[in-house]
């Protein structure tokens, strides 16, 4: 009988992962028991300097790029292949929870310990990523550490943007670069074979079918606008209604119009207005600008684009008697996976006897833009509810074990490709 | 042939009184040409400071009370009879501009001097007096300071209230009351006999009729409305449609039917958003809380109440799937003005050869509240267009001067009832 050869997978620990995961959680931790961890923040670089310190300890070599992304790599056995990189991001929404974007870090430096642990020496190095702003919410756009990273934009088109206090990213950044404080690399001297990204599902479809893992099959294109309304201030006390130019009221219908053209019967199409910013903000003064964001999404890119066509036109006809500016923010084409990294984290569960199906991703993340320069994929397990970017985000330590595993054994897969 | 008694309105100077109003737009003065200097701020204080060195400059009595009303006396002959009080406030709205409110105040300084180069004296006291908040953008409700004084409301109902920027009131009003540095006098130990107030119109009429004096009569009925939404907050990208609780949603709803229900034929009521704030704010999480501000304004009592229900009824209507709260937030009835008080008015700009006119207030102001306690009147002079709560809010030299002398001769009149 032979002795079966050591899995990753077996030495990932449950216990290990969730203390971890608890102690990156403290950063930014909220009353409700979420975390506020926007971009680039000193509770965003605290995540990051904890995971500079987890690699030091373990000897592993850490890295960062000019965008603020942090590597942590474990090296191969041959020197010159292309890694296979894993990860997700450290940053949060202003009220957003444990999981989102930290499960995919932490779960790939468990990953990194689990190799460790079974003495496994892999072909391929093994790099572990945390990139940088894929919330979005402090700086626009999303994703853009991946998105600079993948050479899908580029590092000036995002340097002056500021957040809601004036604060620009050019200083922001370089705080971050300086206080994390690791070697710098520069753009294009990494690019990955493979990248994988573990992540909560943020949708409660694994939960309902009672199944620990998600091969994810595919992200739905995204695209971001800025509306600007320009009217007059003006007194609301003195000023008749058909001398008036508010662009509250402008929105208001924009707005109003906007959903009722994208409510599809089968309900397919996601339009959010998150932001809405109105000017002077006096309740006795008549609102003089408005700004507010469009995030629409679907599987579809030739509905997409129609879509936001529409989108133009609509705003337009609505703003009457002010006027109105729709700027493209971000536009991001839906992701098909390859089928190869799918079949390599299928056959990873079905090795290990978790639950598993083929699904695709509501939400955006980090591997749509690492997709486009290498063969990626991503793993989903369950969270509570289906409920993310909220405080009260949860998922199990057995589920996200589950997914760790399944990470770990993956990479082994793929690193000895 | 008799020498004719000299007047004060003879005495009133153009030009002090336009390089008095400039020296006061200096403190917070904005690139646009108009004035950024809300209620108990560092520039609305400077201002004060400026009108305590003015008096102390001409030996009158300055003193405040506890909600930081400024007050400069100049004796009357019989001590012990009720003052004449003029004045209005010198805080602004964000993007305001340097007349609303200014004028009244530095009118009445220039009637002052007047008084004391026409060698006239009075049997009343004369009071001029800047009233804290009257704009109500920084700290609702607005004019709070004459509403105090007047007994309307009690100073302990605002100590509490905070800015957006979540700056509690009562901290800024010690600030302020240390910094002006003049001595107190309790709350209600000056009751004023008459109450006159000189203020730009803030609409167009005088303007269009060629007439440089409004006798004012009343003052339109106001109601403030708190409104906040609670929804729950979301993923952009993974929550359906059907499954959303999107505060902002129903309050674009709410606002939609609220201008439907409020637009009557002949465009009396006033319905204004003035303020609207989303969080979290995140473009791509669905809002969680809406809170807008809803300022109503009608000249008949019956009709503002009757609105005020059917808000209520609508908002809880259309609020659905959220859960909404409404609560109020300011009341005043409308105004009549004193008929003796318009009729002194009336009279001293007949004796100018001034045109004027009776004409109703579209916008608040002080005097609402003084006239619980006094006979009370205002004299609206024209601004351009109509046009304040902005920038470009703009009256010219020759009729503030012209309103200025009205008052004088106004005050004279009844200081000496």
């Amino acid at each position: 009988m032979n002795t079966p050869s050591p899995t990753a997978s077996a030495s990932v620990s449950e216990e290990r992962l969730w203390q971890l995961l608890m102690d990156v959680a403290t950063y930014g931790a909220t009353a409700k028991g979420g975390v506020n961890r926007q971009a680039l923040s000193a509770e965003d670089t605290a995540a990051k300097k904890h995971v500079v310190q987890w690699a030091a300890e373990r000897g592993f070599t850490t890295f960062q790029d000019d965008i603020g992304n942090l590597f942590v790599r474990r090296d191969g056995t041959e020197p010159t292949l292309a890694p296979v990189m894993t990860g997700s991001h450290l940053d949060s929404q202003p009220t957003g929870g444990r999981f989102d974007g930290a499960y995919g870090v932490l779960a790939g430096l468990e990953a990194l310990d689990a190799l460790n642990d079974a003495g496994i020496q892999t072909r391929r190095p093994v790099v572990v990523v945390a990139w940088t702003n894929e919330e979005g919410s402090r700086y626009s756009p999303g994703a853009f550490g991946s998105s600079i990273f993948a050479g899908v934009s580029d590092l000036a088109s995002v340097l002056d943007n500021t957040d809601a206090a004036g604060a620009v990213l050019r200083d922001e950044l370089a705080r971050t670069l300086a206080e994390t404080d690791v070697p710098m690399r520069a753009q294009g001297s990494v690019t990955p074979q493979f990248y994988i990204e573990a992540h909560i599902e943020q949708g409660p479809v694994l939960e309902e079918k009672g199944l620990q893992i998600g091969v994810v099959s595919s992200i739905q294109g995204i695209h971001h606008l800025d509306v600007v309304i320009i009217g007059e201030e003006a007194h609301a006390g003195t000023t008749p209604r058909r001398s008036r130019k508010d662009a509250l009221s402008s929105a208001v219908a924009i707005i109003s119009a906007l959903e009722q053209m994208t409510s599809d019967a089968d309900d397919i199409t996601r339009f959010t207005v998150g932001r809405c910013e109105v000017q002077p903000g006096s309740p006795n003064t008549v609102p003089g600008r408005v700004h507010f964001t469009i995030d629409l999404r679907h599987p579809d890119r030739a509905v997409l684009t129609s879509l936001v066509d529409r989108i133009r036109v609509v705003a337009t006809e609505k703003a009457n008697p002010c006027s109105v500016t729709v700027t493209d923010n971000l536009s991001v084409d839906p992701t098909i996976f390859e089928a190869g990294v799918m079949d390599a984290i299928r056959q990873s569960a079905q090795a290990l006897g978790l639950g598993h199906m083929d699904m695709p991703s509501g939400a955006g993340h980090d591997a749509m833009h690492l997709a486009t320069i290498c063969s990626a994929g991503m793993i989903f397990v369950p969270c509570l509810g289906g409920v993310s970017h909220n405080e009260a985000e949860s998922a199990t330590p057995g589920d996200l074990a589950a997914g760790a595993r399944v990470l770990a054994d993956t990479i082994v897969r793929l690193a000895n490709d």
